[in-house]
């Protein structure tokens, strides 16, 4: 294209964003110039604003504002209890059910070699410090049933359990309201061996 | 969630993207935030900028910093053509031909009533008022042979022959290296119908 400089900035600069490419930052800049402006200059703000305030709680390195996260801070919960999860996203599906009342630690990731994630690039000491305040008694690993969530889970329980603290992690099985007819098979045979006495 | 407001502020904002909806914004935002704090600052950077200087060009409508682009205002190109494309990218993938040397018109877009957007949104007086400059001698209609696209081209054509100016639409038919075989109906019929003596 000609001189649009600051256009061609607008569009690189995009790319930054997961799974947009060259053509979606294309659309992304026209759509935001052409047809929003408005909330362009929102997301600049709040791009600023977000990279300028927020930061790692200290105690469960999730995103906040202060040193501890009102959660952390909070003495109604049960400090026994450390849940462990990959993302703020999954800590808030946990929160949704209302079951749990204990605390949580965010990996903020997963274990991922191909990504060049390792034990130390996901910040693996700040989670067995933590662990080992000597409040904690239990850690829930309720990191993904994916691969790459069982890989990270296995990793946490060894490094816990060298430790002495005890570990365990989050049921797999047949979903609520799942029918046998429409699960897949490694989830019926899971199901199976992690059968319950009645 | 709790108290991660200036965290919530950014989904929020990201959600202005085309096609971005809750899960996807709340993706993004983790990622810069926890992967690419750089690309973000960029971004918002690059965003702040574009807003500042990008205007439309007065004679061709594109994105520029000037009042007129570097393109409109070069002497070389033949000023009796006038090109109408829906979009800057539309304009990148002629030029790419190498083989137009007129000017174009760059509409930001498309007649699109189910999202509001007729010939008043779509600022068709001012390109009106560019081709009855008196040198334009052609307007070649090179909107998108999608609904919406041909419904432009047909109004603008419409628009443009009230004003006695001379109007043409790009050939539709089978593509450079097409197979019958693999080509759409429509698509054939149209080349049956449009076809040229030898």
């Amino acid at each position: 294209m000609s001189a649009h400089s600051s256009l061609d900035i607008l569009i690189e600069a995009l790319r930054c964003l997961p799974g947009v490419g060259p053509k979606s930052a294309q659309r992304m800049a026209f759509h935001l110039l052409q047809r929003d402006q408005r909330g362009a200059a929102k997301l600049a703000t709040a791009l600023g604003h977000a990279l300028e305030v927020l930061r790692h709680c200290a105690r469960c390195n999730t995103f906040c504002e202060d040193e501890i996260c009102a959660r952390c801070a909070n003495p109604q919960r049960d400090g026994t209890q450390l849940c462990v999860v990959e993302m703020p996203a999954d800590l808030a599906m946990l929160e949704q059910t209302h079951s749990y009342h204990g605390l949580y630690y965010v990996l903020m990731g997963r274990l991922s070699p191909l990504d060049g994630i390792g034990p130390r690039e996901l910040g693996l000491e700040k989670l067995l410090a933590r662990a080992s305040d000597g409040v904690v008694q239990e850690v829930i690993l309720a990191t993904n049933f994916t691969n790459e969530g069982e890989a990270t889970a296995h990793m946490v329980a060894e490094l816990l359990r060298h430790r002495g603290i005890r570990v365990s992690r989050i049921a797999r099985g047949i979903p609520v309201g799942g029918e046998l007819e429409h699960t897949d098979s490694g989830t019926i045979a899971q199901a199976l061996v992690e059968r319950r006495a009645l």
